[in-house]
């Protein structure tokens, strides 16, 4: 069965192996919600399989279950009613650890292909995890499958085609034949084991529950770990059905499914990741979320190796454009999609006072900030695709900081309290545009998490990259937007990206935005800056995750 | 010029990248100290080259420098009477920082060309650099020769090549082209920067200056970074060499030469280390050295990702033996070469103290300890062989700690003060043996660095097996060796050093010893125990020296 999955998904991973190659576009799952890709069904087979899942408890046989643990809430307005194992990490731990020698054993393509299969069937449910993803982070319903299936699905896959890679340019055995001028040369046979850390802790956010968390959860399971998935308490079930499905199919493929366990707890109570990350057997974290609790990790978890993706505050330069329009409709959305709550949402805007070349003619600063306040009201006009892009407010904290921030500015447009076409309870906020003066870093140089954007007004050009520098450099960024017809303004924002270590989109306009981020393309993050440790897609992500042990021995 | 260097050098990084994919024998720069491949002068021209530097300044012309440090005393009887620039951090560092930008843009094959001429150069100049690893760490000429010049050179080379193939699993651009059903596809160029994460930090022991500093250097070197080099305060003039023959070609290929500086101490001093590795600008740490100051590094210089090579307490298992003669020649040179002073050497042989089934009949443990102990005897009863192989003694605390050594057990074998045929005043000390029981643990349980050795008597193979597992848990270890005829044995210890990440060696009977480890086909350490928390060989060494940031835009 294990060698055969392997066979199975060999020219998916090949192909995955030659896109990290050359970064071209490739994906391995359609991202298109299609009944004519996943079947005429495959949609209310999803739905239904959603609905079941409320109101009662997600079965999961781990050792170490001590109780109930759970109690989220939609964003669009319901209580799921589910609730999971809550654990105790002494029991469930070295149960974990008790599985890993045969899961070594197996070595890295049987691993691979059972890796696979698992990410085939999570493809398969991708409707199933699109309804677990919109309820529990808020995110509109397309979004929320293509982010949530297929896009995470190619993530996962990426961070296991680096770690596949990495582990096959280790050979297996070597024969040493060292010549000794005219006597018999000196020979030996050498082993080289890939010897897996220990347990991996993949420690999930509220916003992007499997995007974030795969490439951690293939990475360590991959080179041979046990992993332990403790998602956000606000969104459990994405990981849940992630869990459900990785110990299928490891026990279908012969080996202990404690391999991958799950580890949840109540909204409100913050303890378990902490408990777990500090635990001896916890020998790689994976984490996406605050600052805060990043930095902790860093700081405190000194037995793992820790990979963090944390807060950050994203910038845009626009120095002159050649068709104003078409830049604030690239930037209505933007701001609009998931209502700014992606870590990659630009939200500062760096303007010069004295206003932009154009192609229409010169542009003063508030003819600029209409423009992208009316593209943003405009693209919001129709109520469906409002809801839809925007989405819901994953939590009650991010609601009422947009409610509160005309507070911070000059507003340029209002933030506003929606409602769902389909769930009049929804949390929706459209998103709040405010006008600052550069020298009020204070107020725009931290990150404000939702539906937030400033319109910095600056000196010059050169003021807005000196400020995007200083901003970057302290508090980090993941993405990076600069609007010029200028190649000397376009060359120093390059400069700057390498500088301060961030992705750089140039003069967006048409259908790619500067908060998307394309799997076997885009590197995510850089590890080069506070917003994260770590690119969760290269091989420094995943050359750690696994060690060489040799033996050596006279032929 | 620069890209000449990489046509010089192509086909031995080429040979460099198969022979890291095969890890079968192969080295760029030949181990022996001969006239008819260095050149029939060589010898004499290195001495020479060696004495010229005696009782003087060596001059490098380097900013930031503030005074004259450095008291280097050969463990062969004389003062060096050399001095080398004591810097400012505060100073030098800026100026390190300053040189990046050009040797970033320059790419990674003219990088690595202009690396692959200094080690090229360095290999011309390894008789010289023989005359002063001798002088400062006290190991004999042959040894100092090649472990100090073309052994540390291939090291070089072979952390170089890990560096190169990963910076070249990146490609340069992109075209992203993505369907969009019957519309035009999306399409836009991407480009992708290796960018250096800052200045490297490479600090230095005192036995083997350049082996164990050449991994770091090259490895930080050839990704873009700056690298400042921190030698041990008694073994300086081998990386000033290394440093002078670094700018030189710097310099010539049109680079800054402070893109690699040496910052020098007086013995006794032990504050430079700790002040550069928590300077800001350090981002990248490789250091060699204590456990206390390694552990410290870890724990304090956070700015920076620490690679350390720290103590570790080696162990051997003896269960049973073909030819106990043989094995007891192999451990007479391996406990011999260098005074025990490698990070390799054994010094725990657990043994049954009722004895072991032998090709020779059965033999008491006293039998066993008799043949280990006459086979150091009898190997160092050549007082010329015995000064070649020993070497001397790097510093008076092990010599002390030698002299002492009786009072740590049953004495098998005594140390002697031994004299040198041609340095009178050397520190020489041979190797005490001693016998003690398993119990003891906190005797021999931790690093007793130097020429001493315990023979430990267990109830048996399974016991000792046992032991190691909890002494490299605890203290860690680079080597682990076994002899035994029975296939379930060795297949327990090939489970133990998988178990406890360390390097295992079967059956060493022949010219090879459990101390050597050859560049290109033996990783150097795991990073799997507390020895150290990286190999200096593998792609994790390298991958983090270097980040990608991107930049992409509409075709």
């Amino acid at each position: 069965m294990s060698t055969d999955l392997f066979a199975r998904h060999r020219e998916t991973l090949e192909q995955a192996l030659r896109a990290i190659r050359t970064r071209e576009y490739w994906s391995a799952y359609p991202e298109a919600p299609s009944g004519r890709i996943y079947g005429e069904t495959a949609n209310a087979d999803g739905q239904a399989a959603f609905e079941a899942r409320l109101n009662r408890p997600f079965p999961i046989d781990q050792p170490g279950t001590v109780g109930q643990a759970g109690a989220e809430t939609s964003p669009y307005g319901m209580a799921l009613g589910i609730t999971y194992p809550q654990v105790d990490p002494a029991a469930l731990l070295p149960a974990m650890q008790a599985a890993m020698p045969a899961w070594r054993e197996a070595g890295p393509d049987v691993r691979a292909g059972v890796c696979l299969e698992i990410l085939h069937r999570l493809n398969r449910r991708s409707f199933e995890l699109a309804h677990a993803v919109m309820h529990t982070t808020g995110q509109g319903f397309v979004m929320a499958f293509q982010a949530g299936g297929p896009h995470a699905q190619d993530r996962g896959l990426e961070a296991l085609a680096y770690a596949y890679e990495e582990m096959k340019r280790v050979p297996e055995t070597a024969l040493w034949t060292k010549p000794q001028g005219k006597a018999e040369p000196i020979a030996m046979a050498k082993t080289y084991h890939l010897v897996p850390r220990g347990v991996g802790l993949v420690i999930g956010c509220s916003t992007f529950p499997t995007w974030n968390s795969y490439p951690g959860l293939f990475a360590s399971l991959v080179t041979g770990n046990a992993v332990v998935m403790k998602p956000h308490s606000g969104a459990i079930l994405p990981a849940a059905i992630t869990v459900e499905v990785a110990r299928e199919v490891l026990a279908e493929a012969g080996f202990e499914p404690n391999l991958v366990a799950l580890a949840a707890e109540t909204v409100g109570e913050q303890r378990a990741a902490a408990e777990l990350a500090l635990r001896p057997e916890v020998k790689i974290i994976d984490f996406t979320g605050s600052s805060r609790f990043g930095d902790w990790l860093e700081e405190n978890a000194r037995q793992a190796d820790v990979y963090t993706e944390k807060a950050g505050v994203n910038c845009i330069v626009i120095d002159s454009v050649a068709d104003m329009k078409a830049v604030a409709r690239n930037l209505a959305f933007t701001l609009s999609l998931y209502s700014g709550q992606m870590c990659t949402t630009a939200q500062n805007i760096f303007i010069p006072r004295d206003g932009i070349p154009a192609g229409e003619g010169r542009l003063t600063f508030d003819e600029v900030a209409g423009a992208i306040a009316g593209g943003v009201r405009k693209f919001l006009s129709d109520p469906e695709r409002a809801a839809e892009v925007l989405g819901a407010i994953q939590c009650e904290a991010t609601a009422e900081r947009t409610d509160r921030a005309a507070e911070l500015g000059e507003v340029v447009l209002a933030p506003e309290v929606r409602e769902h076409p389909r769930f009049p309870a929804a949390r929706m906020r459209s998103p709040a545009i405010l006008r600052v003066d550069a020298r009020e870093a204070p107020t725009y140089g931290r990150e404000l998490f939702g539906p937030i954007a400033f319109l910095v007004a600056t000196d010059s050009t050169a003021e807005s990259i000196e400020r995007v520098r200083a901003t970057v450099r302290e508090h980090g960024a993941i993405t990076l937007a600069v609007y010029s017809t200028d190649d000397a303004v376009l060359a120093a924002a390059e400069a700057l990206a390498m500088e301060v270590g961030v992705a750089l989109s140039v003069n967006l306009t048409d259908g790619v935005f500067v908060n998307q981020s394309a799997a076997f393309s885009d590197y995510h993050a850089t590890g080069a800056n506070p917003a994260a440790n770590a690119c969760l897609t290269d091989s420094a992500f995943v050359a750690k995750r696994f060690r060489v042990v040799q033996s050596r021995r006279h032929v």
